[in-house]
């Protein structure tokens, strides 16, 4: 079996589509890995980029690419509604095939050291790579963003996992390793923010909420909408999380106009969502035809 | 690419598990196919195999199950909910890959001459496979079930496509191709079956409801069942079934319990029930994760 290895780094630009290219040209320039899925969103001012491959390709890639948006990406200049520390802002590995989540952390100590090296960027450990209880959840290493984190990063409660306290216009980079997530967001019907971030309190794990979601309120082309992170879609899943945010916003009169889906999802999440929906049992996922003629092509191939 | 038809036959016993077992060992007995799922329905008194493989292999087991059907299944004995013609009641062949509808519907003649040569069965010819008109429609070909058959069998526009106008305890064989359906049923929190006929009435194409959707109202373990194909699930989609059904028996002050699977579903019907509740775009197919690895793994296979 191969080795695959999958990574959705965060830039700070999601405007400017020849930094974009820039970025994507410098992963692909690495035989062995591959984009699969790329999306910008103007209002948070950020993309998203989705890749694979082997693990020592992928840690090539990696390191073109921030080194590409450091050359590129100016925070002085950014504005968008999405936090963020840096230029990249955030690197996770998440092990997809013939990998271990330790396989992913040792990734992110080689990518991290190379970078602080030979980038002169300061940079955070997060997740499973977290070497600090306190820097485990992405939002608390981001708290403040890169505008705080000029003023702080020398105070010891901010010393970079790896690299000098120092940050320059290109900011910080966060890198770690963790399981396969969802990045799903819903619109309201409506403009006024505040709604969305009343339903985004109310669904997120940190303020009472569903444990295996992390949200927040902002608005995207004049439209409120809910950005979720799904951590733990198998025992926090999808439905249940749209169903409480839809009644969460019909307690403001609001209701959901669209979703959108940011990078990829486990076809497994959407199969429990159909089977939820279809009320259904789980047991349903053995009378799916594909995965039935899958058997036969390989009982076919292996007699 | 390797040739794969999918047969779905139909059988007049749902209570005495020999009997499947011995259809079952007969479609193994054949080298080439398989069988993908097989489930038995006590009050229905009916059963269905779904099997799979080459062409020739799966006419050379639709053949020796039918021989098996007919040894062990008499008509005179079989009350069930469910209505029925024959033994073996229903035989579709359905395209999978690297078939065309074509060779199916001449599979569909191939297996009628002969069931009416060497088992002496009356066939009628239905769907794709229908050489009359009015015999396209299952439903059609069925009216009146096995006991009328037996009085009308004489009359001219009874006469079987293939075989002799003479009907035994093992009653007569539909056989046709098709399209992959649905099989899908519905539980209501009632005893009373006059309200799974009324919803089955009002959601089914042949009288003033959805176009792809063929509906009966029974009763099974004393609840109230709609029980359903859906015949063009890309144009007539489940959740829109379901959606209108649920409706409908709101107003008889019903609602579904659960809702059952009758064989295999093919996976992007289940991907669309998910992606319209999560009120997604249908574009968010491209956006699963198994389905880029794929891609990625096919072109590290070929570069």
């Amino acid at each position: 079996m191969r080795q695959v290895v999958e990574c959705v780094p965060n830039f700070s630009e999601g405007r400017r589509m020849a930094t974009l290219d820039a970025i994507q040209q410098a992963i692909e320039s690495i035989q062995g890995v591959r984009v699969l899925h790329r999306t910008s969103d103007h209002d948070h001012h950020r993309s998203v980029i989705t890749f694979a491959g082997t693990p020592e390709a992928v840690l090539e890639a990696s390191f073109v690419m921030i080194k590409t948006a450091c050359e590129h990406i100016n925070l002085e200049e950014h504005r968008g509604t999405h936090p963020r520390l840096g230029a990249t802002d955030v690197v996770p590995f998440i092990p997809i095939q013939g990998v271990s989540m330790a396989d992913c952390v040792a990734m992110a100590h080689t990518l991290s050291k190379r970078v602080a090296e030979e980038l002169y960027l300061p940079v955070y450990l997060y997740e499973e790579a977290a070497q600090r209880t306190e820097r485990r959840n992405l939002a608390d290493v981001r708290r403040g963003e890169y505008e705080q984190l000029k003023q702080e990063i020398h105070l010891p409660h901010r010393t970079p996992d790896y690299g000098e306290s120092f940050v320059g216009t290109a900011g910080a980079v966060i890198i770690g390793a963790r399981k396969p997530l969802i990045a799903f967001n819903a619109f309201l019907n409506t403009t006024d923010v505040s709604v969305a971030k009343a339903v985004a309190k109310a669904i997120r794990g940190s303020s009472g909420g569903l444990v295996g979601v992390k949200a927040l309120g902002m608005s995207v082309n004049g439209q409120a909408q809910v950005s979720m992170n799904l951590v733990d879609y198998q025992n926090t899943p999808l439905y249940r999380v749209l169903a409480l945010l839809s009644q969460e916003a019909s307690h403001y009169g609001a209701s959901i106009t669209h979703c959108e889906l940011i990078g990829l999802i486990p076809q497994d999440a959407l199969l429990d969502v159909a089977l939820w929906h279809l009320q259904l049992p789980k047991e349903a996922h053995g009378q799916i035809l594909e995965h039935q003629l899958a058997i036969l092509e390989e009982s076919a191939t292996n007699p």
